[in-house]
């Protein structure tokens, strides 16, 4: 067994704070890696507060794991000792259902193995990259460049590849005019894969303030939603709206913003059920879609895409014992627009 | 201007009844058809009893319309006397937006004009089929062949059309499995065009009296929505689910038996909003959209196609003088498939 240093909560009352446990041994098709730095994602948040569903405490959180082999397994074929290396969500699936078949694994049929906060497939709880080390079978584990800022790369493993995954599988790009509502941590990336993709890209959003920082981001256009001549402006315009928001909002408005034979994807989760007319679907043929990550093969294409564009997450690097107030900030939408863990700090 | 004999309401709270009016005089570029069949839709009552928006009275309801060509324009270049012709929803749109331009005069963005209960282009109020002619731009209709009943081609108009295109739209077909909702006017169409382009075809329905009907109308399958064991076997089956159901029901119901990536395709419009939690379409990548009629070109593609494939509305004739006693039986669901009025009653 593998002795780790984590930050953990206790309880979903409690904040995070040291603790200690032990990682399995690496086996034949696992790799050991020694995590360098981890992204902050807002689901961590949700998790230790039992706010989607009751979770597995004590609860290291952490699914933007970037790091350095140190060990591999006597059959990994993929991977050795030195290697750069990335987690993500998952740590395992099935691998014999027809999604996992077709590289899907977050989709699988059985339900993936989360990185923390789950119960691995030996039954034993996983625990995610706010801590010093991560075993994961090698299937599980992408390659990551080392071109790009390791640190700025974290988020990519999953804020990225959530928006990375839909712009591509609804084939966006050159000729589509795209909005990105909420920018954040997704939908920051949501915006530099939508101009790297070649789409026109307007951020959505409640706020003046931020077009400057959607301009910054490569945005070609802000619309000011709560002005009703820029949003009428705007009505019937957009192919796709790429919705990152995980808060209730009013998705009929957004979607009479979409042309006809429109999607709007939704990559985050409001609390309360999306109340949806019929006839803001019918008279327009349009759709409301939803996405999560994307699979393993796709998350690697991601990571080589971004290294070969030069794209990284926006990012404010920080100590582990800064996580709590981190969190506090992050609620506030405080952040541009992702914190990162300097797991050195640990 | 033509004398024209109908049947209308002459106000929400009433019974329709015969009436007379006049229809515009033949334009260069009108035909003129008598109406020999016309098609019983849901809407018709709906729109009669101001149950979607408040309507233009006196109405003459009816959008489900064949009848032979008495007249044509000078400028008439499609038609000619004595040809059998329909008409649907629409009788005019703009014809130069990004949608009429593309054969989609059903999401034209200034509005389509609809066949009645709605104010034409010249700015005169519309009136349907429940009459024994009609006066419309040839762009507007579409031929019918010989070779089928014509009394049951009546329905293709909108019940046809509006289940044609969504299932062309998303291309199922061959290797699909397609879920109807619904055996009404739509619902019955659904499966014939379903199983004609090549799905597998379930019928889903809380009645296991229809199992037969459904079986007789060429759907491979049946399925007791109200069976738990039943519902639970085809738990994420369906590559496309076609909701023809115009009633408030359960739509994440449904999305649980949709395969990842599949999609819910709505064509009937519950009043109530649809309560759509986010977890029913993230993660399994699936989609609910709408879709409404079809354009002029493809409305006749498909009854090109019914012709060569023998397709044609399950029906029953009435006489104009049993319509009101008609949509009682329709409002309890007590018809195969479709009321189709004899217009040689009027």
């Amino acid at each position: 067994m593998i002795q780790t240093k984590a930050y953990a909560a206790q309880s979903p009352e409690t904040d995070l704070a040291p603790w200690t446990f032990e990682r399995r041994a690496v086996g034949a098709h696992d790799v050991q890696i020694e995590i360098l730095f981890c992204g902050v994602c807002h689901s961590d948040l949700h998790q230790i507060r039992n706010e989607w569903f009751p979770g597995i405490f004590p609860m290291v959180p952490g699914h933007e794991i970037v790091g350095r082999i140190t060990k591999v397994g006597d059959h990994v074929k993929k991977f050795k000792q030195g290697d750069l290396a990335g987690v993500g969500c998952m740590v395992d699936s099935c691998q014999v259902c027809y999604n996992c078949k077709d590289g899907l694994e977050q989709y699988c049929v059985e339900g993936n193995t989360q990185t923390y906060n789950n119960l691995g497939r030996d039954g034993a709880p996983t625990y995610g990259g706010y801590s010093n080390t991560i075993v994961v079978r090698e299937e599980f584990v992408v390659s990551v460049s080392d071109k790009l800022d390791l640190a700025a790369v974290a988020p990519l493993l999953c804020a990225g590849i959530t928006t990375y995954s839909p712009l591509k599988y609804w084939g966006v790009g050159k000729g589509h005019k795209l909005a990105v509502v909420g920018l954040g941590g997704l939908g920051h990336m949501g915006v530099k894969f939508g101009v790297a993709f070649g789409a026109d890209v307007t951020v959505l959003s409640t706020s003046p303030a931020k077009e400057a920082d959607a301009k910054a981001l490569g945005a070609h256009h802000f619309v000011v939603t709560s002005d009703e001549e820029q949003l009428k402006a705007v009505q019937g315009s957009f192919d796709f709206i790429l919705d990152t928001v995980a808060a209730d909002h009013n998705i009929p408005l957004y979607l009479s913003l979409l042309k006809t034979s429109g999607t709007h994807i939704l990559v985050g989760a409001p609390p309360k059920p999306l109340e949806i007319p019929a006839f803001a679907l019918i008279p327009g043929r349009k759709s409301v879609s939803g996405s999560t990550i994307g699979g393993i093969r796709e998350t690697q294409e991601m990571l080589d895409f971004c290294a070969e564009h030069n794209i990284v997450s926006d990012i404010e690097l920080i100590n582990i014992q800064d996580v709590n107030q981190a969190y506090e900030r992050m609620v506030k939408g405080d952040v541009r627009y992702r914190f990162v863990i300097d797991i050195a700090s640990l």
